[in-house]
């Protein structure tokens, strides 16, 4: 699978996609990720890439020709399954969704600039709109970086069995159980007793016990999807 | 304010905390962040801070010893309003959250491993749990950067003026509006004629209306809040 990232920062991408899973992924040949500076594709002497929007707004706007003409470079060489926007108004990213995009060959991710991207790039340019969440960044560069890695992870052969996915919180809408480790006894704070019994079926049972009581108390809304 | 982020790779958090809009609130002393490696602080020979489950589940379990002294040697030094952990099951990171937040003065963000952190430790040492998204991620890292850089460029001077938060989208509760800027014609596709109409109430009228029919096209849930 390959991600083009198209950046404004492209500086602030580096250390979280190459460590890790990612690197791991990426050195084992599952994944290429490759990270574009917008800066690199403008006609501006100055390299500048935004300007004032149109109207009363506060804030710069980054500009529609730098970025389809990078867009149009890259689709020149390769077709692309999406041409994704980070958005706070995008569909919101979830499992699912990371499922899903796991499947898909190549993917561009542009990251907007907090204030806007013009608006024709998203109406002409763009294929699908995500969102991490409802909250503003600086930049979109952190969301690309959320769905880089929630994706990469789910690529078959980027975790060993022993990390395997298919036991992650969400794959099948419940949160995860308690998990312990040694010491069995810390500050007088011991680990419940089940755990160091040995008996396997009751060990199971009171996970999948803990999994259900602490979904239905913490995260109800996941038991009715 | 002060953010001690506590990570067991903390090469992950280089980039993203030293750009941009983080960078300038740093170094103009509206903001701390200091980053700490969970693996300084254990006992072990071999530097390691995790160990097999109790039980019988897959995968490692981050140890309480590390990750307690650590904390401890933190309150020692000055008081924390919260230790907040990054996990699936926490409570949804929003704007809300990230407005209440900015008002603090000391906190620790502890990057939990993807398996998980041992329980007592949640149990014990944690006040706030944080989850930035329904979606599983390798480490806490990027959810760390995500609260840190939402939170950071909401404190008073960390941007100027014309960068104001206040017209962010959700801060009141309406998706932002479409946004263009120059050239007024590109490829054929136009910006809309009321922004080059001169007449800033109908512009303004126009932006509000079209927040509006996003937000009920969109994200129909942020009206009812």
């Amino acid at each position: 699978m390959r991600f083009d990232i198209l950046s404004a920062v492209p500086e602030l991408l580096e250390s979280p996609l190459s460590h890790s899973i990612i690197k791991r992924a990426v050195n084992k040949g599952l994944a290429e990720i490759h990270i574009h500076n917008i800066r690199d594709y403008t006609l501006d002497k100055h390299k500048k890439i935004d300007d004032y929007a149109f109207g009363f707004s506060a804030g710069m706007v980054m500009q529609i020709e730098p970025i389809d003409r990078l867009i149009s470079h890259l689709k020149s060489e390769r077709d692309y399954d999406e041409v994704i926007y980070t958005s706070p108004d995008g569909e919101v990213f979830d499992q699912p969704m990371a499922n899903s995009m796991s499947l898909l060959n190549n993917v561009i991710i542009l990251c907007g600039h907090y204030k806007g991207i013009d608006h024709r790039i998203r109406e002409h340019l763009i294929t699908k709109e995500v969102s991490v969440g409802d909250f503003v960044l600086t930049g979109g560069e952190l969301a690309a970086c959320i769905m880089a890695d929630a994706v990469i992870r789910l690529i078959p052969g980027a975790m060993s069995d022993v990390e395997s996915a298919l036991s992650d919180s969400f794959q099948d809408n419940l949160l995860a159980p308690p998990v312990y480790s040694r010491p069995a006894e810390y500050k007088g704070w011991r680990v419940p007793d089940i755990l160091l019994s040995g008996n396997e079926a009751k060990v199971k049972e009171w996970e999948y016990e803990q999994a259900l009581e602490r979904t239905k108390r913490l995260r109800p809304d996941l038991l009715k999807k």
